[in-house]
C-alpha cells in the first residue's frame, strides 16, 4: 500500500511510519519535516499536498496540539487551540484527501485517552478527543467507495512522561511502538467507524 | 432559583423556560428576543450579559446551529459553523458564567441524538454533539464550589419534524415539553458530568 503519515516526525508518527514501512510504501509528511510539508490547519495547504502526492491507499494522522490549563482562567482563544489544530487539522485532512484515497482505502485519526478519562486542566483535550471520535462516527457512514475511517485513542506515551507525567499520575504509559501497532490494525484491517483504545 | 435560559425563544428553550417558570425566576435570553440579548459566539458579549444579570443559580443553553450537508462536498467553512455556534457558543457561556453562578449552582447544555446516531449529511452535528459531551465530562471535574454541569441530548422534536423529518426517518420524535422535563432533572437534581438522553 501507499500510505501517507501526517505528523511523521512526532514521537507517535515516527513509530507508526517505522512499523508501516516494514510492509508498505510510506510518505512522511510534517509541518517542517518529512518528504512533504503541510499546514493542516489550512485546507488549501492540505489540498495542495494531496494534489502533489496523488492517489493513496491510506492516510494516518498523528497530530494534535490542545491547550492544557485551569478552566477557571481559560480564554476562548485558548479553547480554540485544540479545535483549530487537533480537531480541524484532522478534519481538513479527511475533507481534502477523501477524493484521493483509493477504493477500500482508509483514514486513521488520533484522539486520546482524555476522551474517556478527564484530568485537571484537560477540558480542551477531552472536548477535542471526543469531537474526533464523533467525526469518525459521522464520516464512517458517508465516505464512498468502501473508504474506511477509524480513530486510535492512545493513553499517554512512555516517551512523553518526562513532559506530561504530572498530568497523568496513575496512568500506565505505553511505548510509541506499542501504540503504533494499533494504527496498523486500523490501516490493514477491515473495520470502520471504530475507536481503537490503546493501553486502557 | 434564579435561572438563565439562553435560546429561550427557540422551540426547545421556550418549553424549558415555561416548565422552569412554574417554580423559579427565569431570565429569558436570545440573540434578538427575550429579557436580554447575547451573541454567544462572542465571549465579550456573554461576559457583558452576566455582568448585567449578576449572580444566578442555574444556566440552561438550548442553542445551536450546525451544518447539514453531504460530506463529499463539505467545505472547512461549513464545518466551522457547528464548532463556532453550537459548540463554542455553549463553551463561551460556561467560560463567562462560571464566575457568576452561585455555590452548588449548575449548567445544563444541549447536545443531541446525532452524537449517538449518525445520519447522512450529519457529520458536523455528530462531531459537535460529542464535543459538547466531552466538554461536560471535562468541565465537571474542574468547576469549583460544587457547581455542576450536564448535557441534555434530545432526539428530534415533534415540532421540528416538518423541517427535519427527512433526515430522521425511523426516529421517534418527542415533544419539546417532554424534553423540557429532562432539563429540570439536571437543573433541580444533584448529578454532574451526566448526559441525559431524551427519547432514545
Amino acid at each position: 500500500m501507499k500510505i501517507v503519515v501526517i505528523g511523521a516526525s512526532g514521537t507517535l508518527g515516527r513509530a507508526v511510519a517505522a512499523e508501516l514501512k516494514t510492509r508498505h510504501q510510506v510518505i512522511e509528511v510534517g509541518a517542517t519535516h518529512g518528504d512533504h510539508h503541510v499546514d493542516v490547519t489550512n485546507l488549501p495547504s492540505v489540498e495542495r499536498l494531496f494534489h502533489e502526492i496523488g492517489k493513496v491507499d491510506a492516510v494516518v494522522t498523528a497530530i494534535g496540539k490542545t491547550h492544557f490549563g485551569p478552566f477557571h482562567e481559560m480564554t476562548a482563544d485558548q479553547f480554540w487551540i485544540g479545535l483549530r489544530d487537533k480537531l480541524m487539522g484532522q478534519v481538513n485532512v479527511v475533507l481534502a484527501a477523501q477524493h484521493h484515497v483509493s477504493d477500500g482505502g482508509s483514514f486513521t485519526l488520533t484522539s486520546g485517552i482524555l476522551a474517556d478519562e478527564p484530568i485537571r486542566d484537560g477540558v480542551n483535550a477531552t472536548t477535542v478527543d471526543l469531537a474526533i471520535e464523533g467525526f469518525v462516527r459521522g464520516a464512517a457512514i458517508e465516505l464512498p467507495r468502501g473508504i474506511r475511517i477509524n480513530a486510535v485513542s492512545p493513553t499517554v506515551l512512555e516517551e512523553s512522561m518526562s513532559a506530561y507525567g504530572p498530568y497523568f499520575r496513575g496512568f500506565e504509559p505505553v511505548t510509541a511502538q506499542r501504540a503504533a501497532l494499533v494504527y496498523c490494525r486500523s490501516v490493514e484491517g477491515a473495520q470502520t467507524g471504530r475507536v481503537y483504545r490503546v493501553g486502557y
